[in-house]
């Protein structure tokens, strides 16, 4: 796995840019990196606030020096040790979606806690509808008696960007994102006058530049992009961060086809689906010294065993390949393969993940 | 991730019986596990030959005293450090896929290795197309006059079992293998008499008792077989002998909908294909203290991101959950489950992954 390190810092400094315009907080989700080194990168842009997926990335980027953490989960009470012990050190932030899980934190917390509750604004996985006020109420009504959790305000990931097929598709989620997000603030602000609104989606805060109601915004995948981010019209190819070079083990000039070690213990088996059965898992791009160049049209990796990778090639992208060269594929999901290599290559330098 | 010890035992023994009956050499695929523990209990049915499908795999089983090990992956020459270093200590068996590997190869040994030819019987992943002669001649014509490769035979991985529908279809397809495999024995037996055949797959080696012409059977997901494996009639579900144990965070009933932690970094991102747009994930089983009892009838994991899950649930299934509560999953990929999870817990004790 290589990492562009001249992009990744550019894609870190303009989204902290962009937030500083929008005079938004900038908390980035660092699930997709799970790098200390990478963590500091943010860190030299002013970001002194993260969001991760876990108690044992929280953890972590704690014992690294990060002492404002929202772990942008659904709170777990059968890891009450790990809040426990994490609340008694840093400023951690947890998210609520259901009262039972609210009412279970109430007896377990031994030190506070800021809590936001999670709403849903039409990705539908988790969180309570955005405009079942019952649901909320019943929610912070177990949160406002509470002496160790402190109710910071809304969280929402409109995850469904990922599925849009246009700029304009995002833009219109982002939108009605940001409307049904208004309706909450106006309802509880009177109660709450100090509640923040937080979103999350790298399709949204790459694309939008106003974020209206929010406080604050929890981008992650932006750090590295994908090919998917590509193709849904988030960033341009060029903006990509990283790619996975692969040795070349076998080829198959009949079925245009090449055999690269490189597999879904490696990408992971993260996909997009196309029409008529072709999973993409992965595109090509032309080998540069150290890095890569364009995209190659036509050379796509669309099929995956626990090791092997198979490459659909064109003629011409054959004509000058061997057994034993190297390829260099932009994975689907930089936040899934990034989880599963491991080790990011830069020049002659190697940085870990850790967690 | 809990193992069934017993059920696990068991599947190792009834499969080393299986090629003691059919009088062929058990070289079962350890990739599946990846295991020094579970390792042992192959050891104690008598195993003493295995596969693996890395350099890196093969050198933690020598470091944990295997000494007869093949990697089932085209050989890959950018690792003739490996290579040589494991060729030096023990009896390294390497796959060959294509003439320029081949020719890689005979450059780079320092020490004797066996080779054997990948053969495509169906697959169309790697290796030689069986009833291709002219290609198969032009990589033992490599191995012939090298004073570092011997000769051992053919091999091949009938993965296309996987994609079968029924018991009847994998049977065929094991019958048109043996059938091909048949044909090439009988081209190379009388310039290489002591030549042997390999096959691998483990709804072939689950579901026949006759391998006919092959010598040699390494079956790999058997030790703990899956959902897919279920599917395809390789196993019945209490062969399963492995799942994960995940809690439920939050509860939608209106869409009969539980969301838990276990996401695409817990079982992978692999799947089963269904009709209309419906993948699946993962079954669910009843819980039972240790280890887990039937499968509940429409329950099913439908959706992963990166640490969530989404299971839909019958109203009787909602009925009696509550958010804390934990459900246990049965993977579709036990393979790529393992590789992710890395440590098996059974009842108190713990067993890791050390790969």
């Amino acid at each position: 796995m290589v990492l562009n390190e001249e992009i990744c810092k550019s894609n870190i400094a303009r989204m902290a840019a962009k937030a500083k315009a929008a005079q938004v907080i900038f908390r980035p989700h660092f699930k997709t990196h799970q790098s200390r080194e990478i963590g500091e990168w943010f860190r030299a842009c002013g970001v002194d606030k993260i969001t991760v997926s876990s108690l044992n990335m929280a953890m972590k980027f704690a014992e690294w020096g990060w002492n404002d953490i929202t772990v942008a989960f659904p709170v777990n009470c059968l890891e009450q040790e790990k809040i426990n012990a994490l609340a008694s050190k840093i400023r951690l932030n947890l998210l609520l979606a259901h009262s039972e899980g609210t009412r279970q934190l109430a007896e377990c917390l031994k030190y506070p806690v800021g809590v936001y509750l999670g709403v849903d604004t039409g990705y539908h996985r988790d969180g309570v509808d955005a405009n079942n006020y019952q649901k909320i109420d019943r929610i912070i009504d177990i949160v406002a008696p509470d002496v160790n959790m402190k109710f910071e305000g809304f969280i929402t990931h409109a995850g469904h960007t990922y599925n849009a097929r246009s700029k304009q598709e995002i833009l219109q989620i982002h939108k009605d994102n940001l409307r049904m997000l208004k309706n909450i603030k106006e309802r509880y602000i009177s109660r709450y006058p100090q509640l923040k609104i937080s979103l999350g989606d790298t399709p949204s805060c790459s694309l939008a530049d106003r974020f209206g109601v929010a406080d604050e915004i929890r981008p992650g995948n932006f750090v590295f992009y994908d090919v998917t981010q590509m193709r849904i019209g988030s960033c341009e190819w060029y903006n990509i961060a990283m790619a996975v070079k692969c040795p070349v083990v076998d080829i198959n000039r009949d079925r245009n086809e090449v055999v690269i070690y490189g597999g879904g213990v490696h990408f992971s088996k993260d996909r997009i689906d196309r029409e008529a059965n072709r999973p993409l898992y992965g595109l090509v791009a032309e080998n540069h010294t150290d890095y890569w160049g364009n995209i190659i049209p036509g050379v796509e990796l669309v099929s995956l065993s626990q090791e092997h990778g198979i490459i659909h090639a064109t003629d011409k992208f054959l004509d000058h390949l061997h057994v034993g060269d190297i390829v260099t594929v932009l994975p689907i999901h930089s936040c899934m393969t990034a989880d599963l290599m491991k080790t990011y290559h830069m020049n002659d330098e190697r940085i870990a993940i850790h967690i």
